[in-house]
């Protein structure tokens, strides 16, 4: 148990600090990566996902409490760790915003437009609309959740820990994953598709002291905790009946 | 037959949805990836066929009438299978549009240009010509064609089942490839290179209640099916007589 | 002999075809990937090393005279087979040259500015100079063939087959390579590293009947076979050097 | 001991000729790579430890004297060969930087903005902060030396040969992390994340006879020295304590 804490906790941290750090490189000014574009974006979370899962291979990577239901769901965690996972995830989460602000911290301290650093740290939609926005989280967690079950490599791997964390590279396949949900499904919300990667960096936003910072939008924040949460249990429940085993 | 059936489906909806929704990124105004450029576009395709693939491969993830087309030319995929193959691909491809469309709902309805959102669901020619549109369709396609039949993985996986479908990254061999097709032979048609592709989203495209929509170009639809259909047979005739075994 | 021939003429072909097809994509105007920068080429050349390399594997996918210039120095290629290597590249390469005119048809007969279309067949200097372009050729070919003579995989395989070509992902070592080679020392001479490559589609561009083409530019023709070579003869005897079997 | 201090060289070079090549790329006005953006200059750096790490395999591919500091902290690299990785690493990136001026000799001779320089060979802060930048770059050079303990790999390999170095592809997942650490951390101070990469070329950079040079900016030169040397020893600390064995 403490096992899949610390670990859940280090791969997380890995993968917000890099997340949110590639934002941060793109949206502050004082930067070398600003105005980056949203390859790069993309890239940054996809690599991200690859060194917190590498980091986390013990405790199967989930890095997400979306991915644990779905496994959960799914037969193949045991409802008894989930919330042992869901503390590790969304603690490293918070270590992960806060490690992001320090490496960042004299651009944070010279942004001329500091109004605008909230979406460092969470997501937010391009087209407000409680509906749909959770309709494009609940598709883009589906697509992350059906892959991590069906691909040869996480079938192979009961208990949790998918086959592909035994090797160097076997975590690069959901490297491309979230870097193609990112590219082909984060238009309209900048894709949480995981609600630890969303809420507990707003709460850090919130309660760290950021220079002129903004509203932390509570309003929105349960659009990208529930969206996730629907999509992986929809596919954790359609592989019980899909005839692919 | 089943098994074939629903994967095939799965596979195909997941390439699509990815596919489309990379264009739908770029092309859309109120999204984040909007005008991310050509090379975005092509990670989102070849992702969408490694993650597509991924999961269908119980079925050997052909996800392309022309690949199954190649395939049974070369002797590698049962023709009796074809049109169970068929019917997978193009009703996958169907739904992969239709969610698409669903997770980009808002910025279709809210897009200021909406009369060129045809280009998210179906290819177009940036020079008219059937007989030359037809050629770069065969080339493209061609080459997809022959990298399945003499790659490593696939010359030792009969059956219709290439040997890279059992490993976490195998299918990220043909998402380099696809990339690499989209970077190189996509500039003159959009590289279909899949009659699915191009076919099932027009239909989509004509019967979805979408916004203020265009013209579905009929007249062209038949490129990106006989084109791919052509390249690949070829290539399923020249590996037998090719010295290359 | 034959199955070589065939193998790296096929092998060649489709590099050739990626490659100076991204170019294409890139240089004429009426194309979806007009202007897409220097990443996209270096993406193009290097999946077309990897597609070539896939579908060559039977003959060790050198495609490329360097390549097996620096094999045969080594002692890891017999220089019996040496002429037969060179044939294959060259013809392969001309081969590839005719489709991707044929593929870019269309876009080279509406070009607005069609003076400029060598550079989709052969490289060119941006700061003329015999002596330092020689040299960068020297340096980039040199790159190649070391890593092709110590990394882990081509020191297992004798003659002239590394063992990377066993795999479905294998040849993506040699694509990331490639890609790299591109972005770091590509900027001065375009990295040709290749005498098939600029050589054979420069006699393309010579003899094919494309629209007001302008001057093949023979005057530089000769550094890009020259350096090439001699850099692959400087890494083949380092390793006769090195202490590191 | 030799093949240590050789292999490391020749690798060492390897990486920063590709690494300080991109920049120079997209730094030097006469180039094709000119004006290329902070992606392109990641995957220059990423694929550059990616060809190192290969052609460096025999003595476990450092490169970086944090990394070897942080092995030996960690009890994977004997204490008694630290010096002797230190030499070839801080040699063969001096040589790397001299190769690189060489492959763009004629590019540093006519550049019209000659005085920036500078930033081809060594890294500067976007704010200047001594503590800051530190912060920043012990960040980073964390999050590369937790990976290389605790992704699966690493842990598998003993004696400082990671286990990765045994495939063609196994170095990838170092290259896909040092872009993930650009992409991401890079931003504030150009992640040096390595003692040689920084002061090596800094060195190269105010003895060669660079044409209009400026100053080498010794006052920030301690900082990717120590930065860097107290991330991977905080990483090689936390690892006696982390409960994932």
């Amino acid at each position: 148990m403490l096992n899949i804490f610390v670990s859940e906790l280090v791969g997380t941290a890995t993968l917000i600090l890099l997340g949110c750090g590639v934002v941060a490189n793109v949206v502050l000014t004082n930067t070398l990566g600003n105005n980056g574009g949203w390859l790069l974006i993309n890239f940054g979370w996809g690599i991200g996902v690859f060194a917190g899962a590498s980091v986390a291979s013990t405790s199967g990577a989930h890095l997400n409490p979306a991915v644990t239901l779905g496994l959960a769901v799914a037969g193949k965690t045991e409802w008894s760790q989930v919330p042992v996972y869901f503390a590790g995830e969304f603690l490293g989460a918070f270590v992960g915003a806060v490690l992001t602000w320090l490496a960042y911290k004299k651009q944070f301290d010279t942004d001329p437009e500091p109004g605008g650093t909230r979406g460092i740290f969470c997501t937010g939609p391009t087209v407000p609309s409680p509906l749909w926005n959770t309709v494009t989280e609940v598709i883009g967690t589906f697509v992350l959740m059906i892959w991590i079950l069906l691909s040869p490599a996480a079938k192979a791997g009961d208990g949790g820990v998918p086959e592909f964390g035994n090797s160097a590279l076997g975590y690069a396949g959901v490297m491309f994953l979230v870097i193609g949900i990112g590219n082909s499904l984060g238009g309209p919300t900048g894709y949480a598709i995981n609600p630890a990667r969303d809420l507990a960096p707003r709460i850090a936003y919130a309660v760290l002291p950021i220079r002129d910072k903004g509203s932390a939008e509570w309003g929105y924040s349960w659009v990208p905790v529930v969206g996730p949460l629907i999509g992986a249990t929809l596919a954790g429940l359609l592989v019980h009946v899909l005839p692919l085993s």
